[in-house]
């Protein structure tokens, strides 16, 4: 074939490193790595004791059970659990969530039922079925890192509403949606984490829940209710969904991440029946179906093990790691430091005295051995230099234990460091 | 609490059907379910052969190694199976897709690969890295459907490029691409199946492939190249990829949903590294990583099974069913029917006599108890009605047999029917 002459000459081909930087979407250029990243691959050697990732301690699951239900599911079922299934995710898992979500004073049908790979890909095609670029999406202060990652991917304008130990304040709320109105903008959701809230291990009270419910209805906004660890409360005690108060007005998340295991990426969002369909669709676009054999994993798990006790030995190993988090942050760090003393999930949310960024400090904990998530990661507009996230749920109490004194080390050198340049 | 006094009244929510309708993004009012949906409901019943789905034929794979296999990857290595990977997926898994490829020419460093949840998601992330709305993906006429549904879910134009038995002309593509740049339209990316395509069976020789590059090189237009049957050759015969002559310009694209099983969803992006780099942070928004479990169980099978040998056992079973289906083609189906022999993979592209239309044959075939796709549903622009998609991957030959005579019986009853209105 002789060259074509129709071909004109191509587009500017980006730089030497990238031909391709001048063709990218104006979504992809918003896509950034994590500026902690490769400080994370350091932190991963293991000598370093790592209070940084949100890794559930799946060695305390029944390994040898999970293992056979996955043989016999491929052995006896293979024309089915290797095969495609269907966009929405199967029937009979869809009948088990249901009564999953029943814990937490939900009532809903299984067709209001969709499995995700995952909860991160529900925050995905919520975003992609609701968002234009620059749609308002109001979140909590400071709000869950793969949340804002999601939301931002679609060029939404995140609106940190401010909160307290109860979390997010809502006359704050009405008044952050009312702002962006006048402003012209379109207010998506209010998307929250109500229990045990990743990163602040904040949990909602009830009256708050109705009082954030009533503002966003008030509005018209959709509430996007992400509760993974719902059912880690270490007394046991549980927490109605908001999603138990509206089934028009609530979009509910939960997972199987944390209390079975994240490596099967099961995820369900619980939706109104318009949102549902579109979710369906956005979904089979973005991976056609969900996994069947890790689907089926699940289903025959919660089937035929005691799971709800494998649930409660899981509370009972992460309440001794907070305690062991709280009496050695008590014991060790320098006045000025506080933190909370979450009632149940993986996370401490910690303030720095005056003075310290927690950025900056996060090489020096690297280098004395210990990891944690610097503040700035959990706010989409520069926020939460002077805190950090402190997980419990991995190491041992021990290994906690130890990587506190450290971390309360480095924290006692910095504060001298930056009073000996304050006189 | 008082409801809040700056809440203003919310947007118009939507209908009584769905009160969110005016809430949605642009790009969610694209996405349709698609007209045979319903359909399809119906054509899953037993008593009718289905020769529509692209399912493999999974029972024929060694289901108890599977099964050990797995149990183990539980048993002895769950803190890694069952927990959180990366993002860019399990680098052991990523080295043995670099063999892989290389049967197809590639070479490739395992940096330079992506994990992903099934195919599909690399279809997603590349047009969520790359489209803005309006942008232009070039395609063959006709096209993958779920490609068309990825493209537009991000609201891509489409132009279907015409072609002919050996895939798409390279001359017309250097025309629509000048001619869609004069229009001021930016094009993005030239996707092709060159390998058995779906849904024509037609695979590009190697000459075509050059010309296809060079038009694509000299535009400075991405290739996406889709390769997920490259090993269904039913002779054999290894296709050298696109990829294998240009490592800047190409994103190959493979599975292992049609050598070894879907459920697992398991599919993998080689891109530039640029390229690479977004499609991990993309990957990250959208489900955080890919399950861990059904990574480490397609190593294992890659590793401890003589996988090659089960492809090409699989080849001769799909050869066996496409003889079946162009043999009883051959012998049943009235004049004017046209269709073509795929050397591999797992379609045959029919085209009707003049006067029928796929989709108002369909509900007559479902009647007389027989599926297959419309050729609509493999075009963005209404073409593709004369055609229709006949799959023969998953029935027997006994069945498809059966199929295609009932299909035949529908197709000669429009004929007559159609002849008789044009006197």
């Amino acid at each position: 074939m002789s060259r074509p002459a129709g071909a004109t000459a191509g587009p500017p081909r980006g730089t030497r490193l990238d031909p391709w930087l001048a063709q990218y979407s104006a979504r992809a250029t918003g896509m950034r790595p994590s500026e902690i990243r490769s400080l994370f691959s350091v932190a991963s050697r293991p000598e370093v004791v790592s209070l940084a990732g949100g890794m559930p301690y799946v060695p305390a699951l029944p390994l040898a059970e999970i293992a056979d239900l996955m043989a016999r599911l491929v052995a006896e079922q293979g024309a089915v659990s290797l095969q495609y299934g269907s966009g929405q995710g199967r029937v009979d898992l869809r009948e088990q969530i249901i009564d999953v979500v029943a814990l937490q004073g939900i009532t809903a049908h299984p067709d209001d039922v969709i499995v995700t790979a995952g909860s991160q890909m529900a925050l995905d095609l919520l975003a992609r079925i609701f968002i234009n670029p620059g749609d308002v999406v109001c979140v909590e202060s400071p709000s869950y890192v793969g949340a804002l990652g999601a939301f931002s991917s679609y060029e939404a304008s995140i609106v940190h509403i401010p909160g307290d130990e109860d979390g997010m304040d809502p006359v704050a709320l009405a008044s952050a949606i009312a702002d962006c109105r006048a402003r012209g903008q379109s207010v998506k959701a209010v998307y929250t984490v109500p229990t045990f809230q990743n990163p602040s291990g904040a949990t909602m009270g009830a009256a708050r829940r109705a009082d954030i419910l009533a503002v966003a209805q008030q509005a018209g906004v959709l509430v996007i209710e992400d509760d993974p660890y719902a059912l880690l409360d270490f007394d046991g005690a549980l927490h109605p969904a908001i999603r138990s108060l509206d089934e028009e007005g609530v979009v509910y998340l939960g997972s199987f991440s944390k209390t079975v295991a994240p490596g099967l990426r099961v995820g369900w969002a619980v939706a109104p029946h318009g949102i549902r369909e579109r979710l369906v669709l956005a979904a089979e676009s973005a991976i056609l179906c969900p996994p069947a054999i890790t689907q089926m994993a699940i289903g025959e798990y919660l089937r035929h093990t005691p799971w709800l006790d494998t649930v409660k030995q899981l509370r009972e190993l992460y309440r001794c790691r907070r305690d062991a988090l709280v009496r050695t942050m008590a014991e060790t760090m320098p006045a000025g430091v506080r933190w909370n003393t979450p009632e149940g999930g993986f996370y401490s949310w910690v303030s720095l005295p005056e003075g310290l960024d927690s950025r900056a400090l996060l090489p020096r904990a690297i280098a004395a051995l210990v990891a944690f998530v610097p503040g700035t990661g959990f706010y989409a507009d520069g926020q939460g230099a002077s805190q950090l996230r402190l997980s419990f749920c991995y190491p041992t109490p021990e290994e906690i234990t130890e990587g506190v004194r450290r971390l309360a080390g480095v924290v006692r050198d910095e504060v001298e460091l930056w009073r000996m340049f304050q006189q």
